[in-house]
């Protein structure tokens, strides 16, 4: 079977010729809000929210009907270098424990109502260490792009994509440097629990690292293939396919905020679909959201990936969605107006 | 119909006699928590959520099966001051559109599957001028606080009270300011949308208020009576009854704070069974939020009322409860522990 990206021209391409979000659906939004019984405003975000879902949404628009989380999971060299509190094994029981049902994040699609597929990258399989040579070769880096793609249901109206992987805060501290400068202790973080040795060792290899590839890390999606984890070009690919197909996504944590960083950097306004769900506690996440430009629905202290706190902020975009089309106008209620 | 609390004297000591959280509960859900399959405080605030639900159900502890929002509704003397950005008849026409299902906390209710009750203090009877004389007299005030300690669902898991009241916001700043002192400037804000004009019209009624009152406001819950609406006393009263019942309680914006920090200064602890689900855009939420030492759960600029931040919030409370109660053991997984 062909890949519908089979190159990373073809994927920029993609990218660069995404549609805009749909003027008038937001106008219709807009004008909706406004007669809304309630004073102008007075729902803050969620009336931003209800608007930006019109928006990508557009003909589609109406509340949360088919939300769809993913979760892919992938293994990392790098994770042979003492970066996790926990040993790389974990990555394939995670998986096992997503597919029964045991996880926060198989919870937190149930009070969604969400779909949740789990993908797993390469199980397995780590990328290459990442210090010495490119966590994954061309072929390899297309594949994760494709599988992300295509893991994007065309008819869900919000898209959550969520990660596994121990090491991943490394790897996604590495492509933050390479994307943003900065020194690496300004992008790296305790992760899942690291002591201050672990710190200092993802400290030392995302330096390594940077030595390694020098200017090649100078375009981003070269950076990704270089210095992610295959369940990072998944996301990266999922998150293009979504905006391909007027999918709103609602972005996790650093790792998912680092993914989709790559994009962001390789074509302007590839993330205008996007919305933060969270900052997580990961010390690197705010500097990387304000690097984006956007501001997180959520602040809850978590840092457990799995899509687990744009899961949470899904809830938030339900509520604005039903608030917004089930709400009664002025003229319907009989209220006055201020 | 004798009233449960008969007296302002029975109130007081049903509240000091109030029963404590459950350690025995809180031990058995921070043991469930540590065991569970993520790294040791990742989902940060669900946790902590989690625990204090735990503690305060006790036995009854479990996901979330029946949450209640009430919806208080009270006429303030004080719109006719010019305090708001809407009439007063708005209160009325608001409790219609309550109970026909057109309101923001409508939609909200259905999203999180709560039961909605509104609870109309007196309908189209304002309380007096408080820059004249008490907002209400004796009577009318333990009504007030009967009906709200009367309105909680003994079953219920988790309550969220709510309030309508064109003229409230002013109330609530006067009350603050008897509360934990200031300038009137401190504590009053823009409300439903009130122009600089309005602005000082509130500053003004508050101050009037103060030097009108002077020290009989030294008491808390005369506080409460000679400033607040009807509404606000029965929030106090159902916050109360609420703490009786052992039912955790998730307060809203400015207006349920006000009336929670009635309670707080009369007796201490007798918010303990309450989270803050969000801070509001209302100016002085903040530093009512920092007087009563809490942390609200979202920030998203809402200013509605009726208890739909504190709605928003409930669904968090929802999924970190899907998570504590569904959620594998690293044992049950087969997942390897950091």
């Amino acid at each position: 079977m062909p890949l519908p990206m089979p190159s990373r021209d073809a994927f920029r391409a993609a990218l660069a010729e995404a549609p805009p979000p749909d003027a008038a659906a937001a106008a219709a939004a807009r004008a909706r809000d406004a007669v809304l019984t309630k004073p102008p405003g007075a729902l803050g975000r969620l009336e931003e929210i209800a608007l930006w879902h019109a928006e990508w949404l557009g003909p589609r628009r109406g509340p949360l009907r088919r939300p769809q989380i993913v979760v892919f999971a992938g293994e990392h060299g790098v994770a042979a270098r003492g970066v996790s509190a926990f040993p790389s094994e974990v990555t394939g029981q995670m998986v096992a424990n997503f597919r029964t049902g045991g996880a926060a994040i198989n919870q937190l699609a149930r009070v969604l109502e969400a779909s949740l597929d789990v993908v797993a990258l390469a199980p397995g399989l780590p990328t290459a260490d990442f210090t010495a040579r490119p966590a994954m070769d061309e072929a390899g880096f297309l594949a994760a792009l494709n599988a992300g793609w295509d893991a994007v249901d065309p008819e869900a109206d919000l898209l959550i994509p969520g990660e596994m992987g121990i090491g991943a805060t490394t790897a996604a501290a590495a492509l933050c440097c390479a994307l943003f400068g900065g020194a690496p202790a300004d992008w790296v973080g305790r992760g899942t629990g690291v002591d201050d040795d672990g710190l200092a060792r993802k400290t030392q290899v995302v330096a390594e690292a940077l030595a390694t590839h020098g200017a090649a890390l100078s375009d981003p999606l070269e950076a990704l293939r270089r210095l992610g984890g295959r369940e990072m070009a998944a996301m990266a690919g999922a998150i293009a396919g979504a905006r391909a197909r007027r999918v709103p996504v609602l972005l996790d944590g650093f790792i998912c905020c680092a993914a989709a960083a790559a994009l962001a950097r390789a074509t302007p306004g590839a993330l205008a679909h996007c919305r933060a769900g969270h900052v997580s506690a990961e010390r690197a996440h705010p500097r990387l959201l304000a690097a984006l430009g956007m501001e997180p629905l959520l602040d809850l202290g978590l840092r457990l990936g799995e899509g687990s706190g744009a899961a949470a902020a899904a809830l938030l975009v339900k509520a604005a969605l039903a608030c917004h089309h089930g709400m009664a106008s002025f003229a319907e209620a009989g209220v006055s107006e201020g």
